[in-house]
Parts: structure tokens; C-alpha cells; sequence
């Protein structure tokens, strides 16, 4: 990546890191493995989507997942079932695909209908092929410092840290956002490299005080403008978990024409951490069909630590 | 408990919390409730811990959990296994008792002999039957929110604070050690009663400051003196996990005689944390028996949350 100059980091406006220039970079490497893949073993790794009812969100987000995995050269299929469905026939579908050979990885679209629990969905999935790494086994080996697959969105924001070059050992990381999807698994990450790590949540009290205290910003809290440029430390690195939606434009969590002034290195939202969380499922995906071929984590191309 | 008095808490020293007072009367709580299991289903809640080698300190501390389990109510054996043993052994062996279903809890004594791998040993242990919350799937479990088994000791600290009326939600808590037996699942327990929650370690900076800014201080590094009178805040509350041999003492991780004349609260080393974790070992083998019996985690006897 073009890294910061001296210049930038000792301060006029914060450099932008490029989630898009990065993706590019990623897909193009993905997908030679997967074509070497496709070759050793004459089929292509394979990703089963299942969205569950009709939300327009939810049908577009699904959809899209489903056209780039293709285009990146994964087997994918989208599988849907009626927004009224039991939860014993969705703990049924799920169930299914989890046993079928020809799927290497699985995701369920959220959220699901209001009516089903994602926790007992996420329990029935099959660990090795939970390729968003939301069952507990998958939560557990990253806990525990042998992680296998790893939620994708926090892991997009390590990999922009790491193409930008950011030493995290001894820095201290404030995290907003307690959420087993973002915020827990990225303190597990950043604790793994070595950074100290402080998780806020919307019971915090003094949250101005910890993030004008923090090295690394990670806003990952649903709140438009949580971050205001007044709270973020001169030089700190940010980056902005945040999708919300104010009227037609997609704004991240933080302020970011103010908070780019003071930091050091932050992500624009959209164009920061977005572009990569399907680079980073689709990596996944190419993990768990090694891995059900018997290749160690370490071994595999699809590696996450 | 005894609650410190608005005199003790604006300031002379620190109340001591006092675990063995409270591990006297969750002791008697529990048994009742074993008594009540031996009756309903005509066998009482099954231990068993495993011991590979002979290390003096791993042998007394085996027996120790024998002996006691055993007074309270519980079937409680004692599996050795040589020294040399290969990990395959160890690993079949594991397998065998986790599908023996006189079995209820199941732990190996820590640490295990060097040649063998912590991990692969709890990825072994039948979840169902993991008492100490080291399967990576228990540890999942805590992480997404659905704690199952939760691992002892950091148990033992939540129960502590409960009994001292602590109210976490809001307050800051600072956790020194990320091991995964102690400070990672502390976190997600404090996180879960909306503390907010800094972890620090080995690679830490500015230890000191993150300290002085707490108002709960967890020390589980190992390290006598880490946390020195001159770090607490006035009135904060501190918990000592460190359990260290200097010389023929035991001390913890807090510079004790310092810090109590400033926290508001502390536990003793020895007295405080140690006494409860065997009632948190004995609650965790009662909510097994009871989930392998078909109850849920909520109906327990041994609910853990």
C-alpha cells in the first residue's frame, strides 16, 4: 500500500486507508488460489448462502454476496425459505447443508425474522464450515489463541492495519461496540497482536475520556457520529466499523471530516472496511475446503493469523 | 455478607472481602442441593480428575480437589497416567471418560507435562462434561453470550463482588493477565454485567495509568507487586487472582499492606479468591449432571448467570 509520509503522520489531515485499493489487491491473489484449488482437485470451493424471508435488505445483501463469490470463482448457491418458517424446519435446512459434502462453507443472512433465534441457528451450524465464525466453537478457538475461522469484518480491519503497516504491540486500542460479530472478536485480534484493549458499549460511562485516550480507534457501534473529531487523540489511527443510514447517504460512526484532522491514519466509510469483509469470507470459504481435505490452518492458503 | 460500612467505604482502609466466609456459606447452599440431586435421581453429580505425572504440586493439588469434592457429596475419583505419556494415550483416555456416562464433570490437572499440548487435551474433553470451561466451545459460549461452563476462578471473583453488592454496570474495570483461565473469560464476565473493560499484559504500557484510572482492579498475571499502594485509585476494589510462592509465603499480585489503605475493597491472598473456586468447581459439576439429565442451564441448581 502507499503508506503514510513523514509528513502526513506528523500531521496535516489523517491519510485515508484504502479498503477498495486493498480489496483489489486481495481478490486478485484469492482468486490464483482458488484457481490452483480448482485445478488440484477438479471443483471449486463451494459456499452456501440461506437467507430466510423477504426483507429487501437482506435480499440484496444475500444476492450480492452470492454474485461476487461467483465472480471471485466459488461454487456458490443461494438457498431461501419463507419468512414464516418454523425454526425446527430452518434447524432442519441448516442441518442439512451442514452434512452435504459438496458444501465447503455455510452462512445464515441477518438478521433472521424476529420470530427465530440466530443463537440456536448459529449451534446447528456445522463449526467447519461456519465461515463467519459465529458458532461458539469458532468464537472459542479465537479466545483461546487457536483460532480457526474468524468473523470478517473484524479480521478486514486487521488486515487494513497490517497493509498499512501498524506495529499494534504495547498500543492501546479502545474499542466501541460489544457485539460477538465485531467487537469482541476484534478485541480477541488486537489482544492476540499484542495491543492492550478497552471494550465500550452503550453502558460506558466517560467514553470522551477513554477514546481521547486511545492509539487505535475501533468504531463498531451502529451510532452515527459516536466519534466527534474533539475526542480522538492527534495522530491516532481510526477506524470506523459503522454502516447506518441518515436518509440516502451511508455514514460510518464517526465524525469523519472532523476525526480526519486530528488522526494519523483513518478508514472512510464507505470505501474503508466494507470492500473487504467479502475478501475475507471468500478466504474463509477457501480455508474450510482445505481444511475438510485434511490441510493444517498453518498449511492452508487461505491462513488468518 | 458483612457490607462495609459508609465509614469504611469514605475511607480508612480497605474492607476485606472475605472468601472464605462466603465459601463456608455457598458450601452449605450447594450440598443442600447435591443432597437434593442423590435423592431425586439415586446417585450423586460424578468427578473425575485426571493426573498425568507426578509433579508434587499437581499431586496435592489433585487430591486436595478429591478430598474436598468428596465431602461436600460429590462421586469423585482420581484418573492417573504416567508421566511419559504419549498424547495419544492421554488423548484416548480423555475420549474414554468423556463417553462414560457415570461421568458427569471431567478436568485434567494443569499443567500438564511438557510434551504434551493443553489444547489438544481440551479439544478432547466432551463439552458437555468440560466443569472448568476450557473446551473451546465453552469459552464460545461465554464470548457470544450463552455461558455454559464458565472456568472457576474468574467465576469465583463475579460471585465475590455479588456478594460484596458491587453494582458493575458503568463502572471501569482493568484486568492485568489475558490468560485464557483466568482474564479473557473475567472480561467477557464483567463485559456481560455492562462493566467497561481494559485488558493489559506482559506488553503492556502505561500499566500504572490504566490502573490509577480503575474502579475495579483485577490482577491475574502471576507477578507479586505488580500492583502497587501507589497505583489504586481511592476507593477502588481489588481483586488478587496472583497465587505465588516467595519463599514459604503465598502472596498474590497486589502489594497488599499498600493498596489496602487506599481500595475501597480487596480480597486477601490467601483468604480470598482461592476459597471459593472449588464451590464454583462443585457448582459447575451439579449444572452438568443436571444438563446431562435434560435441564436447561436456566433451571439449573447451578445457574452460572
Amino acid at each position: 500500500m502507499n503508506l503514510p509520509t513523514d509528513d502526513e503522520r506528523s500531521h496535516q489531515r489523517a491519510h485515508l486507508m484504502d479498503g477498495r485499493k486493498l480489496a483489489r489487491r486481495l481478490r486478485t491473489e484469492l482468486q490464483s488460489q482458488i484457481e490452483i484449488f480448482r485445478t488440484r482437485y477438479g471443483v471449486s470451493p463451494c459456499l452456501v448462502v440461506m437467507l430466510v424471508g423477504e426483507a429487501a435488505d437482506s435480499v440484496l445483501y444475500a444476492q450480492n454476496i452470492v454474485t461476487w463469490s461467483q465472480s471471485i470463482g466459488l461454487g456458490c448457491s443461494l438457498v431461501t425459505m419463507p419468512q414464516g418458517a418454523a425454526i425446527d424446519t430452518v434447524v432442519s435446512e441448516v442441518e442439512r447443508i451442514s452434512v452435504d459434502t459438496s458444501v465447503n462453507g455455510f452462512l445464515v443472512q441477518m438478521p433472521l425474522p424476529a420470530h427465530l433465534s440466530a443463537h440456536t441457528v448459529f449451534e446447528a451450524l456445522e463449526p467447519m464450515k461456519d465461515v463467519e465464525g459465529l458458532h461458539p466453537e469458532n468464537a472459542g478457538r479465537l479466545l483461546v489463541g487457536k483460532p480457526r475461522f474468524v468473523p470478517t469484518t473484524p479480521l478486514a480491519g486487521l488486515e487494513l492495519l497490517d497493509a498499512y503497516g501498524v506495529d499494534l504491540a504495547g498500543k492501546h486500542a479502545v474499542i466501541l461496540g460489544r457485539s460477538g460479530v465485531v467487537g469482541k472478536p476484534l478485541a480477541q485480534l488486537l489482544l492476540s497482536r499484542d495491543a492492550s484493549v478497552t471494550i465500550l458499549h452503550s453502558r460506558s460511562r466517560h467514553i470522551e475520556e477513554h477514546v481521547s485516550r486511545a492509539d487505535i480507534v475501533a468504531a463498531a457501534a451502529g451510532r452515527p457520529n459516536l466519534v466527534t473529531g474533539a475526542m480522538v487523540k492527534p495522530g491516532a489511527i481510526v477506524l470506523d466499523f459503522g454502516i447506518n443510514f441518515v436518509g440516502s447517504r451511508v455514514v460510518g460512526d464517526v465524525a469523519f471530516d472532523e476525526a480526519r484532522e486530528l488522526a494519523g491514519m483513518i478508514t472512510p466509510v464507505p470505501g474503508g472496511i466494507g470492500p473487504l469483509t467479502n475478501v475475507m469470507l471468500a478466504r474463509n470459504v477457501l480455508l474450510a475446503a482445505n481444511l475438510q481435505r485434511g490441510a493444517g490452518i498453518e498449511d492452508s492458503q487461505g491462513e488468518t493469523e
